[in-house]
């Protein structure tokens, strides 16, 4: 089955517009074959949480390279009313039990897994095994030994693994990237990156549930401070230090409520980090020797907007941008599989993060101790 | 000597422009007799480094309530320069050898130590037994010990003491007290401060000198961290965990180049900071359960600004002050001597920093372990 999907794929090989730099492997004969208009992939959410119902169906209405064709629920209310709202056919409605015969529905070229976080590694393996594509939330999963099952599980079957880091497509983030590869003052010191916000009581409550989140604010949202150092500095931090505070202990009795960390990387920077579900905090900060950049809010789905400094001096404003940063995603990961070019946040992209976050709870198990990554 | 400085100081108590919210302890009577200008107070700087030349001196030429009545240097070149530069009379001019004798000095009321943090605690000792009251720059001492040495010589003789802490004196720094004490957007949840500079080689040298400094970044910037956490929260932290890294042994071979700690307050608040020399980084940010402020950058002597939100909404934008810190810091502690009031920035606020420091660099002692407070 995935051998035949990958054939299939193939036949449908096109050059979209490129989001990516890497040059095209395809031959000069592929070129001549390319459609004027290739066909839009088909996505199927699973799971449709408030992160579904708001941010990906909508943007997969205007998106260009792939549209909502199917959906896994387990609740028969959602069921019926997103098929109506989105002209979902009846056979390509599927529930958590008749899941795996997704396999052989030719409308749906990839599945994003929008469930809890315990369930992401399970969920992308059997995506991997039906041959479909697969574009999993953020954290990739609870550990690195998962992610690098899921990396396994993806080559295996011959589909392409992506996760749901949807700050890749905005411009302002693109920009610190580019100040990263580009270094225009020189080297970098020092990131401050903090995400948190005060989360509800019953809004995604599993979020809150060890069990199923793996850990709290930390796989949440700080995992959006380790990307920003990781992308600010273009490096892989080397040691982390993390500490850990907690003022409601009925809330979190279960996951992380505020934590602290500081990363090392090789080339000397150094970072400090805040991530919290208790409390509100969105930032990006990096100090070059010979300059700054800023982004504050930093990882919002609008809004993000910042400075660049050249020593103390503002030199650029890196102004809000109206993009739609998960529809940018997914028409980039569409485009990625049609021509066959690995996800810019690929399955290993992921996983760098969740052997950060490995050696994060490590640190806070001991305390506070430096733990090699 | 003090009982007599202290006796002459009495006859010419009056009540200046109230800088103070504490109400006036004279009676009616002595209010009767308030000239109606209150004789400018003489200070003396003890040290002439780049603070009291570009900072301190330039200050007291345009303060309403003091001025350079005198100097201490052990620069004979210095001595010509300033005393031509500043119409200082031969007479008010003492090296380290007769500093002691200043206590015979009618024209010097107040001493400003500006010498590097050794030997803070020294020559305001020797002050306070000349009679004179005194300003210390901060960091007040090296320890806590210290400074509560110098805290006690000041009571037994009879003088007041002040920390050269100037931002207590700037507009929007005092927005954020406000904002502590009023608390509109309730309960404080956290509290980011950084502040670090990278230091050049030949520029005040002493800072990397551990006997001079006591310690490195922590002291000299990361004491504005402090200080931002605690007016912030108006809070004392009854906590601490600290960090270190290092990537340029050679330059800070004896002293701390870049510090991280976090700080848990009774009522909840936690802190995370950033001190370095050798990167840049100023800002202080404050998340408020319904609201937050930000200032940055939050500890210059010049164009500290920032915003106030109610939730993620920005209410308030406060605007750059073109106030003289060091000159209301000095206004202020002269008015207070004038009336008998205690400064804003006593010895007993610098204490409290000297307190937290002690715990930061136990807490790095131990590879970062919680330390109370």
């Amino acid at each position: 089955m995935p051998q035949n999907s990958r054939r299939s794929f193939l036949k449908d090989l096109s050059v979209g517009l490129g989001a990516f730099s890497i040059a095209n492997p395809l031959p000069d004969l592929a070129a001549e074959a390319v459609p004027k208009t290739p066909r839009k992939l088909g996505i199927a959410l699973v799971g449709l949480g408030n992160y579904s119902t708001k941010q990906l169906a909508p943007a997969l209405e205007s998106a260009t390279d792939c549209y909502l064709s199917g959906i896994v629920t387990g609740t028969k209310d959602k069921e019926s009313v997103w098929r109506a709202k989105y002209g979902i056919k009846k056979a390509n409605t599927y529930n958590y039990e008749n899941f795996d015969s997704i396999a052989s529905n030719d409308d749906i070229d990839i599945v994003y897994i929008v469930l809890p976080n315990s369930m992401h590694a399970e969920y992308t393996i059997r995506a991997a095994k039906a041959g479909k594509h697969v574009i999993c939330e953020k954290p990739m999963a609870l550990n690195a030994a998962e992610g690098q099952a899921m990396i396994d599980a993806c080559k295996a079957n011959g589909v392409m693994l992506s996760i749901g880091y949807r700050l890749h497509f905005d411009p302002n983030t693109i920009e610190i990237m580019k100040l990263a590869e580009e270094r225009p003052y020189g080297p970098i010191k020092y990131v401050q990156s903090e995400a948190a916000f005060a989360i509800g009581n019953n809004l995604d409550a599993w979020r809150l549930n060890r069990e199923l989140a793996g850990g709290g604010a930390v796989m949440d949202m700080g995992i959006y401070c380790i990307q920003a150092a990781r992308y600010a500095t273009g490096e892989e931090p080397i040691a982390i230090r993390a500490q850990e505070t907690k003022t409601d202990w009925g809330k979190f009795k279960e996951v992380d409520e505020t934590v602290t960390w500081q990363m090392e990387f090789p080339g000397g920077a150094y970072s400090n980090s805040t991530t919290s579900y208790n409390l509100r905090a969105n930032r990006l900060y990096v100090s070059y020797a010979q300059g700054a950049a800023l982004l504050e809010p930093a990882t919002k789905y609008t809004g993000i907007k910042g400075r660049v400094f050249r020593g103390q001096n503002p030199v650029r404003t890196l102004e809000v941008q109206t993009v739609n940063q998960q529809e940018r995603q997914m028409d980039g990961f569409a485009r990625g599989v049609r021509e066959g070019i690995p996800s810019i946040v690929s399955g290993e992209e992921g996983l760098r993060d969740m052997k950060v976050i490995d050696a994060l709870y490590r640190s806070l198990a001991t305390g506070g101790k430096r733990v090699e990554i």
